[in-house]
């Protein structure tokens, strides 16, 4: 499963077919626990910016993986040292294909009923030293990859009421603003 | 078939559940063209990075499709004004969420047999400009849709020897780099 997880990231389109992912695969104890020590500092400068009836709400919240997921992925992005075609006038199309790889990754979890949760409430530069990663790669995703008890027929936020969903049309423009 | 692709979009995962997503779609062969005018622009900026004996082969590629995809569709972040759960600590969350969006409306574009080019060769605030985007929001992808003559079974950059295909071990690391 976890081969055909690689290859759905690795078959994802990039910009001028550069390629510009890796994967850290972490399964041990000791690594995760300092990503969980990560998220919790981050997690606690995040919780004041809600309002005071959303912060018992937002405590309530699984908003993390990390130990109980068999399997955590730290994904990152590698810039190329040459031009790449198609990225000298959007540089973040390379970030941008690093999170292709990731929805496909995502997607192909799905289809197999493995749940996939995306944990964005870290310290980019903290985790990178933590898997000592080069200086000039970014973090773009860290996943948390396990069996889960189910899966939602919604998103979690959206049966919560944490946020609604948009209309279509509130999101779709014809020709212009 | 617009429909299908823009649901595929519409239900991508997002930080927060945040749906920071809009798209623009255009049809009008005059919006059109003033894009068309800003690829040419940026794409003769882009040529001379490449090494001479690649340069030929640059100008023989098929880097986009505006006027003659019936649709192009500019795909943009709306950032929100409210604080989003899971952005604080990495901001750029809410623009990956857009790129998932975009990853799904391509995959479900090529379940139904439609292509999609994503023109990366573009200045992305005069896009804005010509769609009359709002000041906060950031073009993240620029989409031409329609029927194609056929598909590739590879990347067409990876056929025509412009790049390789990166061995997948390569790009995968256990527990650290």
């Amino acid at each position: 499963m976890l081969q055909q997880l690689l290859d759905a990231a690795l078959h994802a389109p990039s910009v001028g077919f550069s390629q510009p992912w890796e994967f850290v695969l972490i399964k041990d104890p000791g690594v995760k626990q300092q990503v969980k020590n990560c998220f919790t500092i981050e997690n606690d400068k995040a919780t004041p910016a809600f309002e005071t009836e959303k912060q018992t709400a937002y405590s309530r919240l699984k908003l993390e993986g990390i130990m109980e997921a068999p399997l955590n992925i730290a994904v990152f992005y590698k810039p190329s040292t040459r031009p790449v075609l198609g990225q000298a006038s959007m540089k973040e199309t390379g970030l941008y294909s690093v999170v292709c790889a990731v929805q496909n990754l995502w997607l192909m979890a799905r289809a197999l009923n493995l749940g996939v949760g995306w944990v964005s409430i870290l310290d980019a530069e903290k985790v990178k030293r933590i898997v000592n990663a080069p200086e000039h790669n970014k973090l773009v995703a860290y996943l948390c990859v396990g069996y889960t008890d189910g899966f939602y027929t919604q998103p979690e936020l959206e049966l919560l009421q944490w946020e609604k969903r948009k209309a279509a049309e509130a999101a779709v423009y014809y020709e212009s603003y």
